[in-house]
């Protein structure tokens, strides 16, 4: 399947009668271009100037369309910008004010002399932090950049939009104030440490695109030191979302998950979270399997059980591959009625409509994955009972909350669902007072 | 002098006629209290709500007030809220998102897959992340909590509602965005490690609130690591503000600043750095003095000369104090015509008043150097034309520009002067161009 990563945003001046913007949409769909939003932003008596999105597969493609687009007689590309790189001037992230700052008065409560009454509450008891400091509300985001999306080791600082991306999808769902961190080193000692000295300045510690094993190294290790919710989210949250998706899964193809066999191909830190959540969540068996044996006996020592890429096809209900094996999987291994989940990005281990021809009963690739579905809600609800960690029944009933609100015939909603992030952070904090966690974050 | 520091707002219920609000304020300074800004909540027939802010000493000073007016004939106490916790509430600051995200083409922009682009040409040309992230205008305020205003060390949390204060400051007074960062050490190597390894997450590094000499040792040491601006705000910052309003007192009282000698009594951070301010600044002579003969040896060779409170008082034309010891200088010590700032906070060398009474020609307390006229046009400033240090020169640009704004008869503007900010940026991002330091930050 080709992919279309490239939106970019043509204002263009068309005659302003019918037909014309059939024209010019036959055009881009000649050079293999898609439309993506399409905006007046101008109306004459004679034209129309419209802002048109183009998707395309690359820059030359997207070269070739607006060429096309430049040759249409009676058209006019007035300009052409990349959407993407035009988001990102400036940055997308800023840190402000919460308070009104308009006169000198105003200084005094919020800085000199006032100020110095709240560090001494806080002196006195530490606790107060939860509310009268941003942590009760905030969420720093640690990353070294040593697994960036589909991009590998590209190291902290180019990682900082991806980080930033996070800290805005934050902001706009759960209204978290989340910050980005990149920690400038390969060791993950010294990374542990310095989350470590800064884990006071927020109230959630958010682990982002950190290479394994380390992510492993380092997530357990700050749980242990900190008291206060640390999640990798390319573990945790990818598996609530698969787990969502899984459940919904099963409910649309008949499927009882009480007595389900799920198979995990690939064990890195989505797939161990997901192997990890399914055991939780009460499948009645997790085979595993990866190239990794040390991988596969971690998985083991937690209760799976170790397998092969035979087996696993031929044996489970449930199939869900994390591989990074493009075409892994060969129609002639899906079994009748499965349910297959190919998550590895860009490309999946078996395209859903081929899993589909060869039996499957139903089939999905990583765009079924979102993981904006479930770290906003999953922090929010955690910091909102301050807890002091995420734990896996907090991540089950987050995935339950996401499955319930997909729409018929969907297995996840929309990350724009009104109630989605909402009713995430109400079950998580309900799950977190149920196992006794609410208060016990330390400041 | 009395010291009012709580401000508590008052709602009361008032009868609408002549003389109420006048035996309403009588009250209040009868039980000592000051009168903040009034204003009307509702309007009634018969009566007015209105809301007071009360100037008091301390809470139970609060109390007094309080019960004097609860006891007033005709008056009704409908509410009484400490302004400085009641705006405290969630703590001060937000990172949020400043790009539209509201639908799902949004996240394909800001998000994945657009934002891998955004990521291979930071990994290309790690330059362009001045532009394409907010490092172009973020500043990291790092702090261990060891040294805040009067308190001391109270410790890395309970510092946090000063660090957000700056950052409100940031925001309010420079549009940057600032986050505060508490480093939980009181080890000066596993400090500067920490904010070495988060360094790449933003354009400025601000120190704040560090004892001595951890913070001279810091600086120094991360100056060193860092291709970017670093400052040490209550150094650097302090002694730009001090030497604007110094300049200023020097020209309302027809003092020569060229053959000016300055005398530094106490060489703390803020002393220190006013004594190197000074020398930069080109002053005749500076002399100086301290208990601690290193913090002298220090000062002697950067090119001052020890010196002591006798000589100093005796023999300066400006005397700078900021010893932290109320009542060092008795009035026999001042000197006629002598410029005089008692910067020790909150109690100062010697009152203002009593000082003018011994025959100084100027003299001013802390209350008239407040930092804020002065880190953030100076971060604006040398992020704007990425320098990758702060310098002497662009300080002394900075005092200068602040100097220049003062209204006749102070010695320095209020910092919601409307161009104070923006002056000092220009003039901090000029010097940093003639001295050939524009574009030389790393990103």
């Amino acid at each position: 399947m080709r992919k279309y990563s490239h939106d970019t945003s043509v204002r263009v001046r068309l005659p302003h009668r019918p037909g014309q913007l059939a024209r010019f949409a036959d055009t881009v769909a000649r050079a293999g271009g898609l439309l993506g939003d399409i905006t007046t932003h101008q109306l004459g008596e004679a034209w129309t100037v419209r802002d048109v999105v183009l998707e395309t597969e690359d820059a030359a493609h997207t070269e070739r369309v607006v060429a096309a687009l430049r040759a249409l007689e009676g058209v006019e590309v007035l300009a052409v910008s990349d959407q993407v790189f035009a988001r990102h001037q400036g940055g997308k992230v800023h840190c402000g004010s919460r308070v009104k700052v308009d006169q000198v008065t105003d200084l005094r409560y919020i800085y000199t002399p006032g100020v110095a009454r709240v560090s001494l509450a806080l002196q006195a008891e530490p606790e107060k932090a939860w509310e009268l400091t941003s942590i009760g509300r905030s969420v720093g985001i640690f990353t070294n950049g040593t697994r960036v999306l589909g991009l590998g080791n590209i190291g902290a600082l180019a990682s900082l939009p991806v980080m930033e991306g996070k800290a805005v999808l934050y902001d706009r769902f759960a209204g978290l104030s989340a910050v980005p961190l990149l920690v400038d080193t390969l060791d993950p000692g010294r990374f542990i440490d310095t989350v470590e000295l800064l884990a006071r300045s927020f109230g959630g510690i958010h682990l982002e695109d950190i290479r394994i094993p380390d992510c492993f190294t380092i997530e357990d290790e700050l749980v242990r030191r900190l008291q206060r919710p640390v999640m990798h989210d390319d573990q945790h949250g990818t598996a609530t979302v698969a787990l969502a998706a899984i459940r919904n899964a099963c409910w649309l193809t008949g499927l009882d998950p009480r007595v389900c066999r799920v198979g995990q191909l690939g064990l890195g830190a989505a797939g161990s979270a997901i192997a990890r959540l399914c055991l939780a969540w009460g499948a009645r068996e997790v085979l595993v399997s990866d190239v990794n044996p040390q991988a596969v006996a971690r998985m083991v020592a937690l209760g799976a059980v170790a397998s092969d890429l035979g087996t696993i096809t031929k044996t489970c209900d449930i199939v869900v591959a994390t591989t990074g094996k493009p075409g892994l999987l060969s129609p002639a291994m899906v079994g009748r009625g499965q349910v297959l989940f190919a998550l590895s990005n860009p490309d999946p281990e078996i395209a859903p409509d081929a899993a589909l021809a060869a039996g499957a009963a139903f089939a999905g690739d990583g765009r079924s994955i979102n993981n904006a579905l479930a770290f906003p809600g999953i922090f929010k609800g955690a910091l909102a009972v301050r807890a002091r960690a995420i734990t896996p029944r907090m991540l089950l009933a987050a995935a339950d909350a996401i499955a319930r609100l997909a729409d018929p015939g969907e297995v996840v909603p929309s990350p724009f669902h009104p109630d989605v992030h909402t009713n995430v952070a109400r079950a998580v904090a309900d799950a977190a007072t149920a196992e006794g966690l609410a208060g016990t974050a330390r400041a």
